[in-house]
């Protein structure tokens, strides 16, 4: 029933380049480290705006920047490469041999290419600091601390600009965004356990990021071949495809063959970290069958992919033997992959976990290629029946145990997080994720608020997702609306992407982030002017919306109309508000406390008015009839 | 520039029917009054479910039914005719004479068809109740009250069926909702103001509904003519669409030519009440110039729409002279077409609102043909910048002693609220509303949670709608995904719809609305069983879930594999799960003790294992380098 594809056709991917439209990228200079450009989009507003271009951050990589030579058979540039090797405490070595275990036994036809250029491995040397949180608790701020302290300040320095802006206050929920954040304020957070830079000394390919509440909100995308469909350039595609709409981080969770060489050219071609879950190709490994899988198997994969440059893996160590029962009334029982992999597993041989087990050996492992751990929640719930039940929040204390060891052993560390969860459920996810980790950033799946809505499960998880990264979720996995029913394509992905970047970017709002609003007002101002060239420029998806008006207006010269299609020409309330502007202006200080004063002798003129009709009314009706009258609620107010 | 249609073509509107998949209208029947059929869908689920077929409110009207023979030159059946004559203080007479500018002066090809059934007008007498309020107050429960307490039951009639589910309790924010709606529940809610049944007596058509934060949250869908596309046959199946998809009410907001005859075929043939905003017709009658408006037109466009049927009026008649100059250093002045007219024509005669200063002579014209008011926001805000502004709040205010005129006069009232809102200010404004507007239903247009997506503004509002809803909102208005940029077209209303529905269900889930969670749950268990052709037909829109399924696993053979494509068919968690079952089921209560202490030990094995390796890391490691450790956060939990 499984359709293989094969790969011999190969071609060598194909991936979209070029800036978005009216967006230029810009490199901002490090201070304590001169070899630092990070880049920023600047999104350029016509003329008669008169503002400066619009900053926003920018995950999209080398990409967009017509400067840069894209060759997906070479990859991108090693940015880190010089970064990682001065500071010391790595050696290079051979590394693993590939096997064709690896692939999944592909072969023939059926294989497909391995990626062109090869590095040999780092790995970190004795005691030295390898990982973000070593260097951190050391005191030691990296490039990478400094380089991703520029990027999250970048609407900031716009409003900074703006001074006469207002900017809202939001509602943080604990989180202590401070107004400019510092690289030593990115050292603290991440000694703290608080935030990660998930950054593979293996992957000196990509543009650091962080991870944490007190930045700003990100989203993850999930790509990934299945046993039953795609094939590699198609995930490559996918991968500069995410990030070019806003993708963080990207989820690699290929399974069925051609694992290594797939996941070889995603990692080489991508900016942002690539996390994994390294249990499904161990299971590949033992071909299919979970109660075959042995650490040894499984140790293996990790070094493999410590190897490749595996930014982060979720590790399902927290699915327990003792807390598998506890699933048994559930309406939609284990829906992680991963956690049910091990359950069948801690069944068949009736005996603890080994991830479990062997999870002090898998952090030295980490360690040492700075392996971030995303730490799966393998019982999360997968309907709203199911939403924090005893599975769930046993699981999570372990998960919290876990944290304490993979900090102990230098390696940095988020909590993945459900799933399915009604609206009133969420918010003591947050809570107890925070008390039950020491803090560490939570990453969750949406949550899907309600189950009713396959194809639309985009929608029904963002909303969840906005809410929780207002209560301070770290990182955002998307859901396409394809979840439930089949694989993402280029479009769901790119769907997925823009609903999360909406939900991350309203919770950033929420939140507070003293920049956050800066998009939004530009993006106003251009709508309240009819700048609709500004107005498509400036939104998530400049195309999207150029081509729904132009479905309802399509001549060129109704992009400089000051009119739309909702109203008509005439009946414009935009038109009409410059006249209030023009009327204000002509107020006298005393005309306008004239007005406040007819403002309230209305309101009580009206009111004795309604009194007195009020009496009135009442005598004159059938009294019979009305007996039962509750004219007026107790409880209304003035 | 304005491109007028022809209308000459007209044909008779084509709209669609038939029922939704695996679906069938059944009825219940009244108790108190034997002649009420209250519409139910029932979604029919495979044998291998052993499960009764799931009821779903239906608001589709006879559209979907099968038995119904659908005329569209004729109208909808007149359902309530006989109920509003019987209870008697009504009286035929011959109306309002129709005349060209009803339909904005169009004449030859562009003029619209008239409807061709016509009906003399009903009107209330002297002082004999007309309103559900009036009704309610006197103490008599009508048909419209026992029938929207039947249908507001239906959910919850199939869980006390299934007595063994559990389902979850919400937070329901002050909201009181019942285990079982009565109808003296209905008429105690509509006596003290705080839920209405827009319910013209010239709209007989309409299978009632109530709006109150009591009851299921319901949607609307705008729908209309603009000056510069669309036409009346597109209208007409526009309103038929929405209602298929679930909008409880409909919304006609057309401008320019063809007003009276587009709303004419709209009102006949709507199963679901229908509102509009009177000062877009009134304005087209002066030719569109806002200062020419007067009293006297816009009450004759009063008493034509009271006498076509329109069931519920947006009145703007809180946009004070006073508050004007309030917005003037908004970021997006004033949104709110209505709000921006009634603005203009205060600035133009510099003198109070007519609509504020003739409130009173409106309600008694409304309460002779129970028209209920939905109080418009004009001054709601247009951007995030805008949100909870002075402008905004004492709008609102006005809007409170509006209600109270309302009521004492009579007549049902609604609040509308906005608009664009960031999440943390969003609970405010359901808060204040209800304290000064004395617990009258809220009705809201999202709100939207960010600007900075526009073509995804279904989604950025779907967020704040849920939320809101969740909070007490009534009503949530769609907002489409060509908000701010075109008109919508049928996949736009689609996709509005069914995002509304999404929020709309979620905020019953959270708010612990006794039934909801049945369709969630039976959507679950199919997905559980792989029961694909259940989990389409369960869906909110089981066309598109099918769809998506077939992109990826076409063949009809899938539809009953016991996997999916995410995972394979080696790969299924969900298979696993039924080991889990089997196993737990094997348990023996000691054996699940020998469990429960296996874990504890586990943790605390974990913990002194996890103390004894922080001792001897801590030891072996570079101390110098490690004197800024800050190992485990002090605020970390157990």
């Amino acid at each position: 029933m499984i359709k293989h594809i094969p790969q011999s056709e190969f071609k060598t991917p194909s991936v979209t380049t070029g800036p978005l439209p009216a967006s230029r990228k810009v490199y901002v200079d490090g201070t304590r480290f001169e070899d630092l450009r990070v880049p920023v989009r600047e999104i350029e507003l016509h003329p008669s705006a008169l503002e400066p271009p619009v900053p926003v951050y920018d995950s999209s990589g080398p990409y967009t920047d017509p400067d840069v030579g894209i060759d997906v058979e070479r990859g991108l540039p090693r940015l880190r490469a010089d970064w990682i090797v001065e500071r010391g405490g790595v050696e290079s070595y051979g590394g693993r041999e590939i096997r064709p275990e690896d692939n999944g036994g592909a072969s023939g036809k059926y294989l497909a290419r391995a990626f062109t250029a090869t590095h040999d491995p780092l790995r970190g040397v004795a005691d030295a600091p390898v990982t973000q949180l070593e260097y951190a608790r050391a005191g030691i701020i990296t490039r990478e601390m400094e380089f991703v302290a520029i990027r999250e300040n970048l609407g900031r320095k716009a409003m900074l600009q703006n001074a006469d802006e207002t900017v809202a206050a939001g509602e943080s929920f604990g989180a202590e965004i401070p107004p400019f954040i510092t690289p030593e304020f990115v050292r603290d957070e991440i000694a703290r356990g608080r935030a990660i830079i998930p950054s593979n000394i293996n992957h000196p390919e990509l543009e650091p990021m962080i991870i944490g509440r007190n930045f700003l909100v990100k989203i993850n995308a999930n790509i990934g071949n299945s046993a039953v469909a795609s094939s590699v350039e198609e995930e490559v595609e996918k991968m500069v495809w995410a990030t070019r709409w806003g993708a963080d981080t990207v989820m690699d969770l290929s399974t069925g063959r051609n694992i290594h060489n797939t996941r070889e050219w995603i990692i080489r071609n991508a900016p942002v970290p690539i996390g994994t879950v390294p249990i499904y190709q161990a299971l590949e490994k033992v071909d299919g069958v979970a109660e075959d899988l042995t650490w040894e198997v499984y140790r293996d994969t990790l070094v493999e992919q410590c190897e490749q440059g595996v930014d982060y893996f979720t590790i399902h160590a927290g699915v327990r033997l003792a807390y598998i029962h506890l699933t048994a009334e559930r309406v939609t029982g284990i829906v992680s992959r991963g956690g049910s992999i091990m359950a069948k597993w801690c069944l068949a041989h009736h005996r603890e976990s080994f991830l479990y087990e062997h999870f002090a050996e898998i952090c030295d492992l980490a360690r040492r290629y700075d392996v971030s751990f995303s730490l799966g929640d393998g019982l999360r719930p997968g309907s709203i029946a199911d939403a924090n039940d005893k599975a769930q929040f046993a699981e999570l204390e372990t998960l919290g145990e876990l944290t304490r060891i993979a900090w102990d052993r230098g390696c940095q560390v988020m909590i993945e997080g459900p799933g399915h969860v009604p609206m009133h459920k969420i918010k003591v996810n947050m809570d107890k994720q925070l008390a039950t980790c020491g803090e560490a950033p939570f990453y969750t799946l949406g949550p899907l608020t309600t189950d009713i809505a396959p194809g639309y499960d985009h929608i029904t998880s963002g909303v969840g997702a906005a809410m929780i990264g207002w209560f301070g979720c770290a990182m955002l996995c998307y859901v396409t609306p394809k979840e439930h029913l089949g694989l993402p394509d280029r479009d769901d992905v790119k769907t997925g992407v823009i609903t999360y970047k909406i939900a991350a970017h309203a919770a950033d709002l929420a939140k507070g982030h003293p920049a956050a609003q800066v998009r939004d007002d530009a993006l106003s101002r251009a709508r309240f002017e009819f700048r609709w060239e500004d107005q498509f420029n400036l939104a998530l998806d400049p195309e999207t919306a150029r081509d729904f008006h132009d479905q309802t207006l399509p001549k060129e010269a109704h992009k400089v109309a000051h009119f739309c299609s909702m109203c008509g020409p005439k009946f414009c309330s935009m038109k009409i508000t410059q006249d209030v502007r023009d009327y204000a202006e002509s107020l006298t200080d005393n005309e306008k406390k004239d007005l406040e004063r007819i403002a309230e002798e209305g309101m009580l003129a009206m009111s004795r008015n309604y009194r007195e009709m009020g009496s009135e009314l009442y005598l004159e009706a059938d009294a019979v009839k009305r007996a039962n009258t509750d004219l007026v609620p107790e409880k209304s107010g003035s």
